[in-house]
């Protein structure tokens, strides 16, 4: 596989399908090993690092669960590559940052990601569409298998799996979900919620993970708490949680819809003329607007555009996925332009 | 003619035709007369105020050019059809408010309308599209002489024509013109011209006459002296004033085009997505909206919307038009779902 390939092609996570995609665009399982007696990757020296890399490229090479998957050395792929992968969710920001002795590992279907020596020797992360952490689960942990068969992971019994943070030791597991919760924050009970998911000890985060802000009525939920419960209680705690999260964004659909449905019709439709008629459009007032054009897919309002169309939208209006769809580096202002040239052709074909 | 007639109708002063028509909305010529030894309206008791209205009403109709029009008695006339005429620009606001003894007189074109009692017991117009008021004054001049044989009009020599008001006095006269600016208003421009306009004795009102606000960028701009000059010198100096600002309001368009081309093509797109989305819209903003894509007719922008198809949108989005249309009452939140519905269903033809 090449990295261009994927730009012909709809990640997994953002098909919009699964279950309760009105309100999950999706779930994800990431899972942190390292390898006994070598240093954390921020410990490593140049030579360290290496043999790291290399080591867990070999044990990859051998996993047949993975035989369909592509490896990169980060040092060759270049910056608005780099910040594709990231836009796909594929891998972190950070990991982006310094590329010596990194790498990361794809499958064609952007289900399974791998990076190396990130924080940790192996962030493995299994993402599925819509409400499906258990799928992923199921996934992730037949890859977890296949490693350790091949690689010597660092596992104290009483500890479990240790890290190079102490708050991912044990499971060395994160869940989250990405919600799209428009009503609740257009009903003002996002803060409220917010609040007792924190108190709760889950973490929230934005469209593009730790460190970024909620855009579009996007939020990333996980677990804080790694040490102590069992893979399975992680998974149903989160799932818990988010059940009643649904539960309540449904609620504050139904009550805009009976209160303040005009109001809500305007202000979707609003936001698809605007999308079909920009010439000019930032990367974060498209978010806003698509957020408000997929509620409107989600509620019935909007009927001509599936929802898949308006989840790829989010993601190749990304400044890096627009350049290499333009095949050609582009400012601010040119991304700009290109991106409301882009949102037209896409909306405007019916 | 019934009032009815005209909601399918485009009145003269919106066919967006005559000179300078990208940038002169209209032009409108205003004579006040009164009938000698007879009270001001507002210094004459019931009976003298019947006795002035019914011999204007009997001179009227013996003027053959004014044959074709229908006489309305404003106290026949319910309160929807009178700010329905008063957003036709076919009588002011004030004629509205008290119908006691007053009446209008308009031809089927409504190139001619004639106010009984209003502030003077004449105040006739002539309304023309585009930079016109010669023609207008034309038309007006024939009018007023024929009135003169058949009433006994109030004219000392010394004075000329006097009038409720000693600012109207002389020749009775104001000319007007209603400008489009938008070129002038987004480059911060407009107060300067706005403070050369006072500074010349020339007053600016808003789309609605006297103490209405500027919005969507118009501007009605008319002398202030009536006494002294001739009716030839007081148009020639509006219309010396008048060229100037269509020049400066030509020069802000092309500067706008030259160095902010894209943002305009935007804001104008914008502007027309949001017409031919909008679910619940008021009266102001469908004014601002409709101004930008005037403008972008005007710079040939907007190709498939003429400017007589927008100049209706501006006159039958208004209160009284659309209860009209409608054939019902409508509080002022049904109003703005219709307003966007008509607006929806006019523009998205194509």
């Amino acid at each position: 596989m090449q990295l261009n390939d994927l730009l012909n092609h709809t990640s997994e996570w953002l098909k919009g399908t699964g279950p309760n995609s009105d309100i999950v665009i999706s779930s994800r399982i990431r899972l942190a090993r390292n390898l006994d007696k070598a240093r954390f990757p921020h410990w490593a020296d140049k030579v360290q690092g290496r043999q790291t890399l290399e080591t867990i490229k070999e044990g990859i090479a051998r996993v047949d669960y993975l035989k369909r998957t592509t490896f990169f050395y980060l040092a060759d792929v270049d910056n608005v590559d780099k910040q594709f992968l990231v836009e796909r969710h594929l891998m972190s920001l950070d990991h982006a940052q310094k590329p010596e002795n990194k790498a990361l590992v794809v499958d064609d279907e952007e289900i399974i990601s791998i990076m190396i020596n990130e924080e940790d020797h192996i962030r493995m992360q299994v993402m599925q569409s819509g409400f499906n952490l258990f799928e992923a689960w199921n996934i992730i942990n037949i890859i977890d298998d296949g490693l350790a068969k091949e690689l010597n992971i660092a596992f104290l019994p009483n500890w479990g799996y240790l890290t190079a943070c102490p708050t991912n030791a044990g499971t060395g597991m994160r869940g989250s979900v990405m919600l799209h919760l428009p009503a609740l924050v257009m009903t003002r009970s996002i803060d409220r919620v917010l609040a007792a998911i924190a108190k709760l000890s889950f973490a929230t985060r934005g469209l593009y993970g730790e460190g970024t802000q909620a855009m579009g009525n996007f939020f990333q939920i996980s677990n804080q708490v790694s040490l102590g419960p069992s893979e399975n209680e992680i998974i149903e705690s989160i799932n818990g949680l988010i059940r009643q999260i649904i539960e309540q964004e449904k609620q504050a659909r139904d009550n805009l819809l009976t209160k303040n449905g005009p109001l809500l019709e305007d202000r979707i439709n609003r936001s698809l003329g605007i999308l079909k008629s920009a010439r000019i459009i930032s990367s974060q007032e498209t978010i806003e607007l698509l957020s408000m054009v997929r509620l409107g897919c989600d509620l019935g309002m909007v009927k001509d555009i599936d929802r898949r169309a308006i989840n790829e939208l989010f993601i190749i209006t990304q400044p890096a996925h627009l350049q290499k769809i333009e095949n050609i580096k582009l400012s601010s202002e040119e991304r700009d332009l290109k991106r409301a040239e882009l949102i037209r052709n896409k909306l405007n074909i019916h």
